[in-house]
């Protein structure tokens, strides 16, 4: 049943946003008594937190190829995709939408999946492919923050190139290397 | 006239957001009667538009100092300072709110704004001291972008730390220079 509802919850978010989320409509969606829900989560937010946490877990898997480059590129594909497709962008719109209830809960879950990719750079770090010094969360952001913004400020789409050179400009910079 | 209608906007905006900056707020704010605001900008949109552009032509100026690192971090830093204040946090907001007269034509104002940094990059690489192939648009994306997302979606603050060390990553890379 968890899975049925989480899925229902993350469908119904994507399409009609946080105000079209009641537990009613989950309920109705994913063919279970509002009550059962009720049981399980308590309440409309905490059915919402798990739903939006279980999906981008879910979407967003830490590779570990043994190349800083090609881990990058894979889980920054795997964001890129989430994000251009219309149940990502619901998702992270309804992280910026206000919701008296849910704005201080919402706002970190973002965050600490990204957070989880820090280990990838550490990695690179670790098996000297990158400079001891990086930091990885800088990293993480700096190819991270232009597809949030294009999503929410520019609205501009991208092609398959983004990704790729973001992480190139990250791994390698712009200052010649002779 | 101009300057004070469109400051009186701008203040009206960043403290109560898009629904309370109608033309008879504004025009009370600035002392002039609303009249005189509609012979000027005939629309609400007109006027809260070019407070917004007018705001952000001025709080961005494009440095020319010689040095892409020099002209990057001076940028980066007043941009950083806007989004850090309560006006340039609420102007960010306010185009990613929902507002169906707007819409098509807040969004590309942050665009417009950051398509004016790319000189900085292009001298850089004119001057030798970027790459030739270096990409504007990408190098400024890298270092706004993450600003934006910790405004709209981590609602994480910053030090002054946080420009120079983008900055240094778009410019320099985290692979090892040997």
């Amino acid at each position: 049943m968890r899975q049925a509802v989480l899925a229902a919850a993350v469908g119904i978010l994507a399409t009609e946003g946080l105000s079209g989320a009641t537990v009613a409509a989950v309920a109705r969606s994913a063919g279970v008594h509002e009550t059962s829900v009720y049981r399980r989560w308590r309440t409309r937010e905490n059915l919402i937190l798990d739903a939006l946490t279980t999906e981008l877990d879910t979407a967003l898997p830490i590779p570990d190829t043994g190349d800083v480059r090609e881990d990058l590129l894979r889980f920054f594909s795997s964001l890129a995709r989430l994000l251009a497709g219309p149940q990502g962008r619901a998702l992270l719109r309804l992280s910026v939408e206000h919701d008296d209830t849910l704005d201080d809960r919402r706002r970190p879950y973002w965050t600490e999946r990204l957070e989880r990719a820090a280990v990838m750079v550490e990695r690179g770090v670790e098996r000297g492919e990158l400079e001891p010094g990086t930091d990885p969360g800088l990293l993480i952001e700096a190819v991270s923050g232009p597809l949030f913004a294009r999503v929410l400020v520019s609205d501009t789409p991208w092609d398959d190139g983004l990704v790729p050179r973001l992480v190139a400009l990250t791994l390698d910079g712009s200052r010649p290397r002779t």
